[in-house]
């Protein structure tokens, strides 16, 4: 498939360590949140994907932008934002949580960490949030300050980021749980560190606010992790499908809502909390959805996918549209993210995918795959 | 300086044209609004500014998005979203509208065209303006249908648009004032054409709503423009920084207000029209701002921004910032958009910059420099 340059631009923001992976061997970007944000590196996407699935890698993913929502009416605007319920949530949490707008439809799935009740960060995907919540703030006249904080996420991921992390800031941070995060001194700089991460194979985000401090201790974290085979990297493409870990504006997007999306137990329709789309939602509910992510496995060597594909069935019938799609080296077959019509959703169901011309055969399976 | 690929994937949409300037010899892209937008061809940007002066270009400008606006409150909507005074807009006519938040900071600059009292087209600039529309709706509980409709836009540009687009539509054509819209029919179907477009060499934009239609007129626009020498093209960058057609994300964002952009003459802060933050601009415009955007040239045959660049004085003062620049053929030095300190608004005041370890002279000018 042919090659297009990035024309790169003030608009399409560097980040703090842009020009570090750039010597480190950066090779594509995508651009997320306005921002750029690694793609790969010279290394293969598969070379780096074993990579991942063994040793551990830093990753530049400052384009996870921040919504910092602050103040006496936060908790309610943040409430209203999210299907989830957050009235049990805790300081010092992670939330994962779907944005929905009035009408049910997805808008993005940040994690929301709490800071206090009064102050809130929401981890973007790659679409303005910021802008729903300043319109919604104005628009109810709630007593809340929005800004984008100056915050710069670096990534630890990969089996041995534990000891990798470990050996930079001792046993407490092993101790932290999935989805916390804490408050750790690097060389006399403290850093909000939370064990979560953009892959299924375990780590670490560090919420880089003072960029001297974390250049110095991303530096660090490549001469401290020699020994644990450590290589600059990104959010990678095959291990993301494989662990189904879902992309907005790829697997799903505004015309989605979170059932269609297997996002059931984030919906708290039974709780007290008020929150936007929540009569729409129980409607969708009641009638239930006709479409839905499924997986797809089909028997190809390659893929590289710039929009969606149909999927068809025996008769040339569409019956969905392919997603997000890689060559999977543990299934050694194509594996994809599906957005699929209810009378396909059988398990092993035959379909068919044409790609230049060429027909695959394939079949309907259940996420994750791994 | 380095450069580095695009990876694709359905988030960053492609366009009807795509698999078009695909063949055609495109060779570089910019993400906009979530999409794809050509920033180069094979054609080194110099000779694509010579042509665009000269000739007519066909360009994919699909990522200039519209936010549709419609129903009963929409003129209310609409109106508080941007500091012009539109109680006094017709249908059919387009209006730059600066879009301003409550602080007073800018979120967009779109070109609003009117399509009745109660419908409206919002073709905006690099930033999810659907999200805050949605906002504020859903916080003052309009009565209003907000969605991102089918309109993926074409632009004819240059001095002979004019004649390849009379050649195609007709005489009638050729009647529009400029920022006026109407339909036009091409082998049957009505198309919604504006004089307008992203130079100052003028021409057309398509809002193309039947894509089989407007893919045909793609076509068709090269074959009927042999005899004007027609090519694909691309916005300039070095076109647009001689004209100072500024850009939302490159020269301004969210931290600038419309006075720091020269944009007082779409600030109605007058009118009896109610909009965000027109008690903060009274505010702003009364206590003067300390920033503005300016012109800058200094010597040098080359740059490749990617993000902005400190400005400094004789004693190395930090006095402003290069956020745009250029090599511009027709003054034969850089050219650039800056956002300058106060202090350094003279005209002909000398400043350095510093590219890559060397240290260039120039001065400060007006906007624009053609």
């Amino acid at each position: 498939m042919k090659k297009f340059y990035v024309a790169k631009s003030r608009r399409l923001r560097s980040t703090p360590y842009t020009s570090r992976i750039e010597k480190q061997g950066v090779s594509s970007y995508t651009i997320y949140n306005h921002m750029l944000l690694p793609a790969g590196f010279n290394d293969p996407l598969e070379e780096s994907y074993k990579h991942l699935k063994s040793h551990v890698q830093v990753w530049d993913v400052a384009a996870e932008r921040q919504v910092e929502i602050s103040g006496k009416d936060s908790a309610q605007l943040v409430q209203l934002m999210t299907c989830r319920d957050l009235s049990i949530s805790k300081d010092g949490r992670c939330y994962y949580c779907p944005i929905i707008d009035n009408q049910g439809g997805l808008i993005n799935d940040p994690i929301i960490l709490r800071l206090s009740s009064e102050k809130w960060w929401l981890s973007i995907a790659d679409s303005d949030v910021i802008l729903f919540a300043k319109g919604l703030a104005t628009g109810y006249n709630f007593d809340v300050q929005i800004v984008e904080p100056k915050v710069d996420i670096m990534a630890i991921q990969g089996p041995k980021s534990f000891a990798l992390m470990e050996k930079i800031f001792g046993k407490k941070i092993t101790e932290l749980n999935f989805f916390s995060f804490d408050y750790f001194k690097f060389k006399g700089t403290k850093h909000l560190i939370a064990r979560s991460g953009w892959s299924k194979q375990g780590g670490y985000e560090v919420y880089v606010e003072n960029t001297a401090s974390g250049l110095e201790l991303y530096d660090y974290l490549f001469e401290m992790g020699k020994e644990f085979n450590v290589k600059p990297g990104c959010p990678n493409l095959i291990e993301r499908i494989e662990s189904a870990l879902l992309s907005f504006g790829n697997d799903f997007d505004n015309n989605d809502n979170p059932f269609e999306c297997g996002f059931d137990k984030f919906v708290n329709l039974d709780s007290k909390v008020n929150f936007l789309g929540k009569e729409k939602l129980k409607r969708i509910k009641s009638e239930g959805i006709k479409k839905k992510l499924m997986g797809i496995q089909f028997e190809a060597n390659e893929i590289s996918l710039s929009s969606s594909l149909n999927i068809k069935d025996e008769k040339n019938k569409i019956i969905g549209e392919l997603r997000s799609a890689c060559y999977s080296p543990h299934f050694e077959k194509v594996i994809g993210i599906a957005m699929m019509k209810s009378s396909s959703w059988n398990v092993s169901q035959s379909v068919k995918i044409e790609i230049n011309n060429n027909t695959f055969n394939g079949k309907v399976c259940d996420l994750p795959f791994i």
